[in-house]
Order: structure tokens, then sequence, then C-alpha cells
């Protein structure tokens, strides 16, 4: 039993693989498990309320939901849901857009498995590549492309400011001469909100951003999992709802509610979206409906997107303000610095002086029962990796990565541990 | 703006892209559909109650909803699925597997993408292949390899019998043949009941295959959507549920009750499972749950088994049974025959003496709103394509798929509209 390539390195061993891991696994008897490492998102019962309701609406409306179990929906995703989002998004933001503009997914991780490859690799006699222009990047990426040595990244910038806090800014006039120097470049990818560091991009950067990606003919990937107008984790107010006709914006319903239904919402050209339903259809068959169905009426309706602004960005902004407040008080006395929490659910935290690599470290952490991630994953893309140095950014084993979501105590205990655990391992 | 050779491989005009589209996509005003052509199951009432019966169950119980909809699940499926899955076919069928010989994805297509491009592709120095050793195959795994030309197919055999019906029968020596002089095949690969033609392998069949695979030390993946023990859509009599540490087991709750909600259910030799747990973490991050949470009780207590055993295989049966006597009524009179139809929701009608391709016959029909898939989609890894010459079965162009698992009436109508073109259309 041999395994092909792909198969050697999409099933060896994968940050993404040991933080899924991490999240469904119980940790041995005895050790009280303190999760602050994947990304589940915390419950909302404002949100859950409204997804019963909805289920409870599908059971007692006649035999909707035995329509809803019994038929499969097309690749491209609900035919409905797809007419209502055009229909919402159009009249809402003003985005030129029809219902063949926007495809479903099972989540997003798979919208951006296919986008991915769609963008990069062996492109007639070139090697396409995905451009990451503001690494540390989500962890999720780093194996996506099928195959090696297609992704390419710029090291983020940093601020520093005097409260201990830093923020990544986008180098523009370095990617500009990258995508001027290298036309093999097939997209360019970012996350917004980013995962894992809390930056958002502001809207001059993705403007820039989407300029340049249109002056090379190449589209601007934007995985807005944690951003507007819904889940609405961001907690800056000088960011709005984007999209044009050079962007592809990859929504999820993960955030707002439904991690385990797996619905990933795709906008763009319509030439992408054709090409995401046809790669859907023959990797996946089809969507899952379940995820449309409950959402529906609640995007149609506006509740979602209020939802979102009224319920889940102060939910998260008082836990975000909370966990600051935290990491000041454990980590007083050492050298620490955190990335300015301006949306998702992580902490970004930067320990200089740790004497050990994050890598290390996380694993001292397990054994507190303390789950994080360590920083290096968040790392990739560079020259230097290749020829087996590490990423060439000063934050590069120096970081972790903290889910702030879950309840206050429990992001308080495991604080509590990483902050003496650094003042043992710091040199 | 410019597509991978991947993206434009998987984005090309594809078969079951197609057959996903007629499905899912409205015909225009003044025709009456009949939907002859997808994979979309029947509704069966009993199936549909006990489905209703646990969502009402999780949406009484507490905040077992809530709790559903909050956590994503493992990237091998969800724990508590997997291990009393494993103890239920443990003990129910003597197969020595735990939970790690268990992983879900999200529908059984993804789980064949994964499986198919673990195995063929580049491997090292050599290029691996997958063999179909009995064409004609499934049209959802034509275009499933990543790289081009991995899969390689023996053409089946075939039985005719007097009443004007005719089975695939398995070439075991050129099957052993084609393995002892093809060391670069990675695994083999059925459907069980077989899509299209609705063939059954017999055991001896099966049990050939999974000695040569044992042989060769390569899997043999049996797509078992259909099968045994649920949704046990067979109606031989002399088979039953197989599976042994060289067989890819690979079983789906779709055609029992959730298409939509897309759950694949694998049981393979341990290492197999990591890897597609792998692959699943990063492509698609997580499996989703609702398919696991609604089937768990039911395939604990053995209810899921009865209802397939009781319900939906008579229901069925009843359906062929039906289908038969109306094609030999429509058909009278003309040069046509079918293959037993031994299992699966599909009727496979031969019609030597029609003068058109089945590619233009089938756009004939769709004029008038009678929706079927053409039978030249079915037939894939030849020589001879590679060359743009037909796949070399005196059935390629001869053959529709027809789903016989909408009403009678529907089935009818379609059945009567297909005779009257071939008579037509007939040399």
């Amino acid at each position: 039993m041999q395994f092909s390539d792909f198969g050697v390195k999409l099933s060896s061993h994968s940050g993404i693989l040991q933080l899924m891991d991490d999240i469904a696994r119980p940790l041995p008897d005895g050790i009280k498990p303190l999760p602050l490492g994947g990304g589940n998102p915390a419950r909302v019962g404002k949100v859950e309320e409204a997804y019963r309701r909805e289920m409870e609406r599908l059971l007692s409306s006649g035999e909707d939901f035995e329509n809803l179990l019994a038929h499969y929906d097309s690749p491209q995703g609900r035919v409905s849901f797809l007419e209502m989002a055009a229909a919402f998004f159009s009249s809402a933001y003003g985005w030129n857009i029809t219902s063949e503009n926007i495809a479903l997914t099972n989540g997003s991780q798979s919208a951006m498995f296919y986008l991915f490859n769609l963008f990069c690799g062996k492109t007639g006699d070139r090697k396409q590549t995905i451009l990451f222009p503001l690494m540390p990047e989500y962890i999720g990426y780093a194996d996506q492309a099928i195959e090696e040595d297609c992704f390419v990244s710029i090291p983020a910038r940093c601020e520093y400011y005097d409260d201990r806090t830093f923020k990544y800014v986008l180098d523009v006039s370095a990617v500009s001469a990258w995508l001027d120097g290298h036309p093999e470049t097939g997209a360019i990818a970012v996350s917004r909100p980013t995962n894992p560091s809390g930056n958002v991009l502001t809207d001059d950067e993705i403007s820039a951003l989407s300029t340049l990606a249109h002056k090379h003919g190449i589209p601007l990937i934007i995985d807005n999992a944690y951003g507007l107008p819904f889940p609405n984790i961001i907690f800056t107010d000088d960011s709005r709802p984007v999209w044009n006709e050079d962007i592809v914006l990859s929504m999820s319903l993960s955030k707002i509610g439904l991690p385990s239904i797996r619905t990933g919402i795709l906008i763009a050209d319509k030439r992408i979206i054709r090409a995401v339903g046809n790669i859907n259809a023959i990797a996946a068959l089809a969507t899952g409906s379940f995820g449309p169905a409950l959402a529906h009426n609640l995007l149609a309706s506006g509740e979602l997107v209020r939802l979102a602004q009224d319920t889940v960005r102060p939910f998260y902004k008082a836990k975000a303000d909370k966990t600051v407040e935290m990491i000041r008080r454990c980590f007083e006395g050492t050298q620490y610095y955190f990335h300015v929490i301006q949306g998702s659910i992580f902490c970004w935290l930067y320990l200089p002086q740790l004497k050990i690599p994050t890598l290390d470290f996380y694993a001292v952490l397990m054994k507190d029962g303390v789950i994080t991630v360590p920083g290096e994953y968040f790392f990739f893309g560079s020259e230097e990796q290749k020829q087996g140095r590490p990423y060439p950014h000063p934050h590069y084993d120096k970081c972790l990565r903290l889910n702030y979501s879950g309840d206050e105590e429990t992001v308080r205990e495991g604080l509590e541990i990483i902050a003496a655990r650094y003042r043992e391992y710091s040199r």
C-alpha cells in the first residue's frame, strides 16, 4: 500500500490537524483542560435562540423538514439561498451581483482549498503562486496547496506602541514590487480580521491590494470568516463590508453559531463561481442544505446582520477587553507584547524572551492542560523554510495564538499558567 | 486571471456537473419535467419519521441542540459516533475494527475524492493508477483524479439472457493479468451495487477482487452507497455485508434519507483512516455533525439496519419490479435490453439500434422534459479515449441511466417518451 505524493503531502503531520485534534479529543484523566487552542467559537444565547426558532419552524411547517432532508442541492449551493443572498447583498451594500456571483461550500475551509488550487500550481508551462502579503496568516492555509512550494509571502511589518501592543502593517510598496517581479502570481490572499493576529487590514490597505490585484489581472481573495457584515467580530470603527469584481469574498456561518454545519459563502466574479461550483460537484457532489436553510430567513430579514452587530460583536468585544486586562495582570513584570485585538476571537501573544521555541513551549503548557497553538505554524511561504531555515520574521518562534472566547475563568487560569511558565522559560 | 491546470481540469464541463445541475435547476416554462436523471433518492415515510423523531428529541433534550450546533467535530468525524459505529459493526458482523478504523466525511463523494487521490497520481518516480475492473462505473468518479490519466479500466463482460436482460460479469483473469502486468496500480475500485448498471458483484467476485488486492498489497475500494447493511437497496439474495483489512468500505446516509446532510462513512485500515482524517482537516477542517447526530441512536439500536431491510429495500424492490413491467410494455416491439436490476435506484437501458449517440439522444429527450443521463459518461479510463476514440465497449453510446425512484406516473410518462423517441431514432 503506497500513498501518492499528494497523499503523503496532505496526510503528513500538519498544523491544522494537530489543532483540530486538540479541540476534539479529551486530555488524559486528572488534567483539567484549559482550551485556548482551536478556533471553536463561543456559544451566544441570542444566536442559538434564532437557529432553534428556525429549526422549530421547519419542523412545524408542513413537510418543510422532510423536503429539506430529501433533496440534494445544486453543486453551487441551495438555489433559493443564492437568489436571496444576491438580492440582500445588492440591496444592503450596493454590490453589483446576482446569484451567479455566489456559491456555497461545505465550510469556508473547503472554499479556500478550492480557490487556492484553482489559482496555484502548474499552469501551462509555468507554476502559479498565491501571494500572502501579510505573514503570519491562518494555519489552515499552510498545507492547502496540492503542489509543493506554491505559496509565497511577505513578512508583516510591525508597529510597536507604548502600551505593550503592536500591529502588523501592510508594506504596500513591497507587495507592488513583488507583483511586478513575479508575473507567475495567480492570486493574493488575506484573512480579515487576520487569523491568528486579530489584525484588521484597514479599508485603505484593502483598497491598495484590490488596486494591485486589478492592475495585475488577478483576484484578491479575502477570507472574511470573522468579518463584516457577519459575524462582525471587528472592533475597529473604520471598516466596512467590501466587495468588487477583483475581490473573492469568503464568508462563513461558523462564527455566527453554526460551526458544526459547515457553510461557506463565496462572492466572486461569475467565472470563479462557475469554476468553484464545478470543483464542488466533482469533489463533494453538493453542499449541505441545513446551513442555508437555517440561515435563510435570518439573512433575508436583516436579523443575522443585526444579531452580528448588536449581539455577537459586543459579546466578543467584552471578552477581548477582559482578556487584555487579564494579560496585563498576569504578565506584569515580564517582557510581553500582544497584537492589538482589532477583531477575530484570538489574542496573539509575543514573548520575546522565551528561551525555547513556542513549538516546545506549547508542549510544556499542554502538560498543564493549557491548549494553545504555537506561532510557528502561522508562518509559511518563505524561501528560507524551503532550505530548512526558520521563517524570516522576529516573531516566528516567539508567539502563541490564544482563543479568548472560552469562559472567563478558563481564560484566566490559562493565562496565569502561561505567564508562570514564561517566567520560568525566559532567558 | 488564469486558472491552474488543476482548475481547468476540474472546472471544465464534467458529467457529474451536468447531472447535478439538471437535478437542481428548473426547466423552461411550459415543459413538464420528468426527472429520471440524477441520483436523488425517493422520500420514504418511515425513514423520514425516524429522523424527525431524532431531531425533535435533540430539540427537547436540554441543550443538546445548542451543543450540537456549537462545536466543530474532529477531522476524522464525530468521536462519539465513531466509537458507537465501531462497536456496532464489530458486534453485528464480526469485523475486527475500532474507532480508529472509521472516518466520516462530508458525503461519500468527498471520501472517494480523498481516496482516489491518496492512491493515484505521482508517487515518487512513478505514477500510480486506480483500476476500475468493471466498466461502466459511476459518472462521479470520472473527473476525480487530480492528475490526468490516472484511471484505468477493464470493460465489463456481458451475459445476455432470454428475457431482454443482461448482466455485467467480472473478468477475474483479466483483472489478475492486469495487476501482474501493472505494478503501478495503487488501488482497485468498484461500486456495489454498481451505479449506473444496478449490477451487484457477487460475494465470489468480491472475494476474488479482495484476494487479488491482498496479493498485490493494494486496497480494494468498495463504494457501498446503495449496499449493505444500509440502505440495503440490493435485491439479490446471495450478498452480505463484507469488510476485511484489504477493503476500504465507503458507506453513505444519502440513500437512507439524508442526501442533503452529506454524511459519508469510511471503514478501512487505520493508516488509511488516519490519512483521510488528515486530508479532511486540510481540505474541509471538519465534517458536519448533523448527519452523525441524527443517525447515532438509529444505528446503535439497530433501527437503521431494520429500516433498510424492512422498509427501504421493499420500497425500491416494488419500484424496480414496476419499472421492469413498464419497460416491457413501453418498448414492446423494439430492440431493447436492460441490465437486471439487482440493486441501486437505477435502470440501465441498452438501445442497440439507436442511430445517434446517447449524448445526442439525451438532448432530444430533454426537449420533451425527460431528464436522463447518457451512458457515455459512465465509461472512462481507456487508452482509446486518450486518443480521442470511443471507449471500447459495445454499450458505450447506446445506454441511458434512468433513476426509477420517482413516482410511478413520472417514470411511466418518461419511459413512454423514451420508447417513442427510440422508435423514431432507430436505424
